[in-house]
């Protein structure tokens, strides 16, 4: 396969680069990028100039050299307002896999409220799902334009979904996340410096003001869910990693976790487990989730961990490629990650 | 006033010796510990033998040649469990402050519930007072034995007693919290060595778990709080530092979060503001404790930082020795802490 | 003392106005920004606005508001090239101390070779001094333009020049140091992001090319070195803090290190110490410079620690201004510093 | 291939495993520990237990177990004066690749200095290479001991072999080394605490008091070195990653710098470059060691970097097998590593 990345100076779209270059399925990655075009890729990101012989392209293209090629799947990873009309110009010839928020909402409405301005494509909104992989294969598989999940929505939903699904939530949904600095994206800002966020913790969009509190309310409600769901993020100092904790009322804590840990039951990238605290570090680097249950009176307390790039981001983009082109799900993600 | 402390090697007893060493009205600092007495007070921390003269003992008392010694106050930084017997020599002679658990709790129930065995010092638990400051100044003032507060609990609490009081509350208060590392002590264990917990997220002790939510629940139903609460705490790679987000549904939420605002405008270390996030590096450092309170549809989300070791501990200590014998609240803690 | 510090939003400026709010003997503090003026001060450093009461002014002044005021001291924390001019507003009417490179070098040439333009003022460089302290006391006493040296050289000449002066350095003298990422300022760089530095290690400018191995290179040749001197900086995931460590052949290595030690038996901010290697956070927050020595044959290994922001920067310049008024050099320094 | 880990739960035996696991030509990895015996692997290092079904023992095998039992290819990852003892039982039948010390030194006497007594298996000395694979190839492939080198010599020697060998070095060789803490394993002390270590720099063991300073001693006078070479290390906060800089003064300086260069052009795994600054963080999580080299008058700076965990120790043990195999070097090392 033959393979594009829109936005491959990122994080992110470096980090698609690497495992599609990695991929045993992929023969050709080209990164595309309109600020760099034309320069050497390793000049950004030194690891694809190694003893390897990744098939990676030298030079990144500009848009229009990918415009004017034909791949099997393209992947976007570029911000949310832009992505959707780039991918536009490859989802009538390629399989394209969008990184950004441009078509994960159904709801035009509540995309302008977070995101402040109307969805750029909403005439192809109804070809895209919504690529979150352990709940909606079905329609991945046959879609040529898929909406990858928000990092937060994705760590969010996978402990949640299945409570909804059961009917078993009696109140309000307390969500408190923690995420990574990569996840605010490679970007010049001051309080995204080293000086600024090491040894310190804080929480921003507390509420219903951060963007993915909406993507995760929309997709709660697809799901039958008629309770408040407040979701606060927070900053802590890490590269990568997020986990997140969410205080649920449900009316049978034993059944209502055992809900969760049977749907999982036969998944290759999600575990959850009673009475287990999980660790970001045990899932940097992977494409694995890890949840942990722990039952109280009348509660559950939800405790999930991804790392933010890669299930949150890149790898279950890889892991949309591996069920649209119906290979293993554990295709090219195979590594064991960081120790 | 001289003073003692009992545990100088740990963190909060290095910190407290520090505070004392530059507070006004402290003529000397005698640093206690039975594993150290005897050896240079700089061989565990370099900072006391700089070039400022500071009004400390060279080396490390015994426990019993401070037992046969004279005081003003006597701090304890020991474990608990420990910390209450070695109290009791000195409290009658001195104004004793308690930075372990031993006296936090009315309910000897309740403290064994917590920390596994009854109470080791029942008998004086009537002598003691909950060292709140912001909350039991009239008891501090009167009181001979203080019980310092958790670190935990005074981030979560501030925010939440001006609601309880207000009768605000109207279902469960969700309550997540995020501590630096130096929280669990200066213990030789694993899972606190640097190459465990950098670029490392996780939670520990959920629900109901957590030593602290017993303290935090005890103080809630004094108040009058008969909801449920539930806590769970999380490690993340900070030195020094806590944040404490609390998503709590409230009848009229532009009432409760005024409750809380007004509850502190006069206070010198605890500042409440609306729609504000605080940052844990604000605070680092110092004796503050500021509150974020975001108000949405029928609930209240709370976000409060302190310095653990500061606030959460040795700082919120010689608070209470200020209130204790009369001097500003803020004697002794003017320094604007780390940038 | 009435004072200004012009350039206030950056980490150095903060850092001064936060130590001479808290000096004893100033009365007031103006924190100068043309990018700021007329904002609220807390609203960069929220530590300003706590409950110390301290005596700075609520918003930053412009540059024409300070020109038309009058001051006891004026520190400048420009950046190099656009300080100079701004400190000869001041100079004939207040005591200047000057944290850029403007006025450190005595020669225009060495200087043009560092920064790659002549000095922006070169007839105002005889009336300024070095400020390296513990070496040009005599000078800074009777000076009203102050250089304050950079964080490099003061760390890297301390342990050096006995050697020099002694006339002990027998080869090249091998410099290899270790900044914290604040020592490159608050800008908006991406090689500056957390993500980019933390778990990261990297020399940069290594040799001569780097403006402070200039700097070092004029001071120790002004002392009658005639030896290489070569100096490698790294950047290593610390906020604040630094560590250098020369390699340096010498004649007869127990009597050049005897030198050193000699040369700092009385200072109050720096102690050298043979067979003892110094830990940056021991300095961490404080004015004080640790130098351990290692003897070998034939050769000294020296490390020394500062803090980049404090002896490195900001305190030096308050000990600067101490000496230049005839105060204790301790004087406002007295923390002591972060655990 | 069959193989065991010995000492499989330390940073260097948990890697190792995971790399073995992963590797295309090995069928079957036996963790072994002596202390966790029958304990899930997984318990250790919860990635294992994921769902790429490694081949991997489900639980630890003692040492007895591990000796009555068959294997290709034996590592041995155990404490040096440890290791030797366990490695003789599997020598005869089997490839040991030990990466303790016990096998790396020609001399006694040299190693009773380094290590305070003497070499635990003398007699097996003279069937041991020293496994530094771009010098040793030709001796590896030939051997069935072999001793891993340590990480500081492994970054030290890479770019200094080729001055020796050229006859280029004409002075002192001042190496200065940076190591995350893993280096130091995964040890209950205080001083390798996340709130010892976060924000710290630190040299230790300068000059010729590091162990590794006679590692690379021996290895520079075998290659003819006869100048003195001192070696201080520093402890930074990183997990994993090493850098190291050496100043040294040679008579040609651009021919030595095209030595360096041409020494590794066609080698897959080490880069040399003219005029630029390697970071640790572009080989974290890879067998890569990168070069830079400064050209001074007079002088060389060296800058190399490895991952400590990877080049440093378990990767370069994989190396090690591959070249001892016939295998491509790159074989089961083709990740390209963390972002």
């Amino acid at each position: 396969m033959k393979t594009a990345v829109l936005g491959a100076t990122g994080y992110t779209g470096m980090l698609l680069v690497r495992l599609l270059a990695a991929h045993p399925r992929v023969d050709r990655v080209i990164p595309v990028s309109s600020s760099r075009a034309g320069e050497p890729v390793d000049s950004v990101d030194p690891a694809l100039s190694g003893p390897l012989g990744l098939p990676v392209a030298d030079t990144y293209a500009s848009l229009t050299e990918a415009e004017n090629d034909q791949f099997d799947v393209v992947f976007s990873a570029l911000p949310h307002g832009i992505s959707a009309r780039r991918c536009l110009s490859f989802v009538d010839s390629a399989v394209v896999i969008d990184l950004s928020a441009d078509f994960r909402f159904s709801s035009p409405a509540r995309f302008e409220v977070a995101y402040g301005s109307p969805p750029p494509a909403p005439d192809a909104q109804e070809r895209a799902v919504y690529g979150l992989c352990e709940w909606y294969r079905d329609e991945i598989v046959q879609s040529d334009l898929i909406a990858n999940p928000g990092c937060y929505p994705t760590a969010t939903l996978l402990p949640l979904l299945p409570l909804v699904h059961g009917g078993h939530i009696a109140g309000t949904i307390a969500i408190h996340a923690m995420s990574g600095i990569s996840g605010a994206g490679r970007k010049k800002r001051i309080d995204l410096l080293y000086a600024e966020r090491t040894e310190n913790i804080a929480a921003y969009n507390p509420g219903t003001t951060h963007r993915h509190a909406h993507e995760i309310g929309e997709q709660l409600e697809a799901a039958g869910c008629d309770r408040p769901a407040l979701f606060t993020p927070h900053l802590v100092p890490v590269k990568e990693g997020m986990a997140v904790t969410t205080t649920v009322p449900v009316d049978e804590p034993a059944r209502a976790a055992e809900a969760i840990v049977n749907r999982y039951a036969g998944e290759p990238w999600v575990t959850a487990t009673l009475d287990h605290c999980p660790e970001a570090r045990h899932v940097r680097g992977t494409n694995r989730a890890i949840i942990g249950i722990r039952r109280e009176e009348g509660h559950l307390v939800l405790m999930s961990v991804i790392d933010n790039l890669w299930k949150g981001a890149s790898s279950q983009a890889i892991q949309n490629m591996n069920i649209r082109f119906g290979l293993d799900e554990t295709s090219g993600l195979e590594y064991p990650g960081e120790l």
